[in-house]
């Protein structure tokens, strides 16, 4: 419990690579878009053009040109890394995430700041209370609802590499860190599940796609109906 | 006194627009270059490709492309600004700083850690002790002489308007800001120098610019003749 506020019309998505999350960002915003509710869906790094431009800073690093194998800028640090990552956070929540919200439409994100925790935290080691500081000053509210959508490392190497095959992608910086790097973030997106688990709720998504979208959907109904029911 | 060590060949210039930091910067260079040593000069946002690139969103807010009159990005928010700045500045304390004076080289930095607390802190209001923490936590170290170019903010303004027509430049984001900003960006300079006098060393930057120079030569000659003799 970092003691924020968690806003009940803020979603977000946390897991690993090929666990399915766009897919089940499309099922949760199509039940809520037939309740006849707006929906903001948004995406991190990014959710705003300059946060946008952070994340490409992050996740590539481009060659310099045509014919040239030299990258156009060196890896971020660990501590880079992290700051470029809460940099780019508090420009989407003021930009995007608040005046949605303020406006009465629900915003789901595919990731928030529970994955800086297993990111930079689990996967790079930083020090957890520095990010629980960043969150604090610069982030200041947590979603109403997280739903990790938890796979095996493995498994979700497999996925990514048919998906990457299929659309002809490379994987980004960050995808290219070894298994031992995802296991531990794996392990922190658990333990966040663990330390907050009526706001993180854990979705088998070694299921089918589908089935972790119908999973995914029945939990943010049962979420809503709760909500109803202690407002009213 | 923040408690952080302070690197003896490491030299930081401080100060507001049109305070003559490039001038200075030169003057130090070369006084150090006759004395045989060897010299990184270097600034801040940047000092190393991805800070540059870091530079770049913090300061320039381009338009989207020929005819087009709107930015390609929005402003970022103070506390994103703030961590872009440090997130540029852990780059470039561990990509180019500290591999400089590891090989015995001299550091000269056009703006250091100081302007977070004089921008960021007195200019855009944000909590100093935010600041001290980023500053522990990303950047380890201090200058162990910082010079400042201190200057009355409206005759910053007059030389600046006078470089930018005599080079046809348009002031950056931040160079626009308003007169009651550079005087709360001074005054926080100025603390910093009554905070720690021994490192932070005035210099009255409302002289001619050779004057200035020739000040801050002579600061810098009894900074080396004070630690050679402490480790005689």
């Amino acid at each position: 419990m970092t003691g924020l506020p968690r806003h009940p019309r803020f979603v977000s998505l946390e897991g690993g690579e090929g666990a399915g999350k766009t897919t089940v960002l499309n099922a949760l915003r199509e039940a809520l878009l037939q309740d006849g509710r707006e929906v903001v869906s948004t995406r991190e790094p990014g959710g705003t053009p300059l946060a946008e431009q952070i994340r490409e800073l992050l996740l590539n690093v481009p060659v310099g040109g045509p014919g040239q194998e030299r990258p156009a800028h060196e890896k971020p640090a660990a501590e880079t890394e992290l700051l470029l990552m809460f940099a780019a956070r508090a420009q989407h929540v003021r930009e995007t995430i608040l005046p949605a919200l303020e406006r009465g439409a629900w915003v789901i994100s595919d990731r928030f700041t529970d994955s800086s925790y297993a990111y930079q935290g689990g996967g790079r080691g930083l020090d957890i209370a520095f990010i629980a500081e960043l969150e604090r000053r610069v982030v200041g509210l947590q979603p109403g609802l997280t739903l990790l959508l938890d796979l095996g490392v493995a498994q979700g190497r497999e996925r990514t590499r048919g998906r990457d095959l299929a659309f002809g992608n490379g994987p980004d910086r960050i995808e290219r860190e070894r298994d031992d790097f995802f296991e531990n973030v794996r392990r922190a997106f658990l333990a966040r599940a663990r330390a907050e688990p009526e706001r993180v709720r854990v979705v088998d998504a070694s299921q089918p796609a589908r089935e972790v979208a119908a999973d995914a959907v029945a939990i943010l109904r049962m979420f809503i109906a709760r909500a109803a029911a202690e407002t009213a």
